[in-house]
């Protein structure tokens, strides 16, 4: 990426001028928003920071606080899944009353293809959000580096995984909240105990499977592992799977609420009752764990406090702060489910 | 409005340009983009766009064209209802589709509160979209004149009710399709046919009134009415007071799926049967109509036709041209509830 620069050195502000064959001061111009700067010249800025893998400091971009006075609330999944999983709803809503609380206005984008990424990514280095609240948990997606690289204040929900430490986060302690789920269960009396968990490049796929399997210990059995995407229907097919291999099972810990009332429904068909034949807690409290019919058990993330924590930490980055990242606690909430 | 400008003469750039104390050339830039133009030379030029009462020539707007590249799409509801509502889903996905094939962005804003509209108003002003695609039934809603006025590409959802004539509308027969609905439930032996009805200031609540009432003719009675907002809650609570006052209701017309859903709910609690009790027939063919149990006897509403459409027009009006409303057919589709 450093094509125009020596190894090893972090290209500058002027590397770009060079590149794109303007001053300094220009450049300077379209990374503080781009105000006085020709449509032309600003393309050619745009494609030489991209060319140089140049990062522009938070610093040097709070001079432009207020331009748009918005903040793009960035969703990196299909947009079907915006409707079909209610936690989006709740941090939707956290968000916006966060920035309705600092007079700033939410826009909504949705990037799911590349071509999608694309025009988010153009829309978004052109200055028409002040930062981005990145909301994906996939370690694939590839829009988190970009605008990380092109200096656009970001905050993620959940911690990415792989080398991106310099990304500020809000998350909980997946871990942990999935070791305390599996205790609750154990402690019940459970002891042939499912998981079915999410893909395993998110961080709640991997970290909740790994504190089952602690917490589980010499009781862990692989065969009681289901992995997949966060949805009803795939929560039904994995718990089909799961009675198929292991028609014992007393209870599943699914690591979502969604992928819980499918695995219920599957129970239901298998003419299993739920909790008396087999408990099922979920994960998230996402809104229809309380309106579910059983009422769910489940891990109550903190979406309120989430989405204002991120609300609040990118206005940081904007200032210029570097903030550390965020981790919040969640709260086994039991109903009748389990 | 027209404070700095005779009266009956229509305000022009440099009126404009005379109340910001800045060149006939600033405000064209600022109307055409923002590029060239300082933070304070455009808060300048926007304030005395909004005292003269300006209203841009949307052909001279074309010449800001793919600045932003992206379009909004602006809901003038309650943020609850995109997610509790189907319809918006499906709006939004066909606006998506249509903007992805043009490789533009969508914006999802929502503007409900006054604060709301406040801050989306003042982004959309910025330059930051090329164009509004208004999700909105209400006559009330404030924003729409505001928007037309400050020369916005603006198009809308049904026709708003009122003197709006000259904003692009893409929308349904409202009236011709009530009749439709309420011809096929005459022609199946109802004769104590009950509706419910959005809103009165909303033409889809007004004007499916108008249609059924026309269509009963001799058989219309106005105890059979009822008139709510379009939630399943809302169409609960309208058939209980039905039922209150009319127990030898046959059939229910409801103005919307949501509606209709809420409605059958209320008529199980009753002890009634559906279909076989009452006939009950919704509006939309939201995506809930079809799996919900038993699926909705309904209107289909054109949603990828009616969003595609609303994208093409926008886009025409940023071009420079002015197109006429559009009215698309509706299509009754005959299931188990009526």
């Amino acid at each position: 990426m450093n094509g125009t620069t020596g190894a090893g050195r972090k290209p500058t502000i002027r590397d770009v001028a060079a590149a794109a064959g303007v001053s300094h001061g220009t450049v300077s111009r379209v990374i503080n928003g781009g105000h006085w700067v020709s449509p032309v010249a600003r393309e050619a800025v745009e494609q030489a920071i991209v060319a140089t893998g140049y990062t522009a400091n938070h610093a040097a971009r709070s001079l432009a606080t207020g331009r748009s006075n918005s903040l793009a609330f960035l969703l990196t999944e299909p947009q079907h899944l915006l409707f079909a999983d209610p936690t989006f709803a709740l941090l939707l809503r956290g968000a916006t009353e966060a920035l309705a609380q600092r007079s700033m206005t939410l826009v909504l984008m949705i990037a799911d293809t590349a071509a999608e990424r694309a025009n988010v990514e153009r829309y978004v280095r052109a200055g028409h959000v002040d930062g981005v609240l990145l909301i994906s948990s996939h370690e694939s997606n590839p829009l988190l580096g970009s605008l990380v690289a092109a200096g656009i204040p970001t905050v993620c929900t959940g911690v990415p995984l792989g080398d991106r430490a310099h990304v500020p986060t809000v998350s909980v302690d997946e871990q942990e909240s999935a070791r305390e789920m599996t205790r609750y269960l154990r402690g019940r009396g459970h002891r042939r105990i499912a998981v079915i968990t999410g893909p395993n490049d998110t961080p709640g796929g991997r970290h909740r499977l790994e504190g089952f399997r602690d917490e589980m210990g010499d009781l862990f059995d692989p065969d009681l592992v289901e992995q997949d995407v966060y949805s009803s229907d795939a929560g039904a097919a994995a718990m089909a799977r799961l009675l198929e291999r292991a028609p014992d099972i007393d209870a599943v810990f699914a690591a979502s609420d969604v992928m819980a009332v499918g695995a219920i429904a599957a129970l239901r068909r298998s003419g299993r009752r739920v909790p008396e034949d087999v408990a099922v807690a979920g994960f998230d409290d996402s809104g229809l764990a309380a309106t579910h019919d059983p009422p769910l058990t489940t891990m109550r993330q903190p979406w309120s406090d989430i989405s204002s924590a991120m609300v609040d930490m990118v206005l940081q980055v904007i200032g210029g702060s570097e903030p550390d990242p965020l981790v919040l606690p969640t709260t086994l909430v039991v109903r009748e489910t389990a």
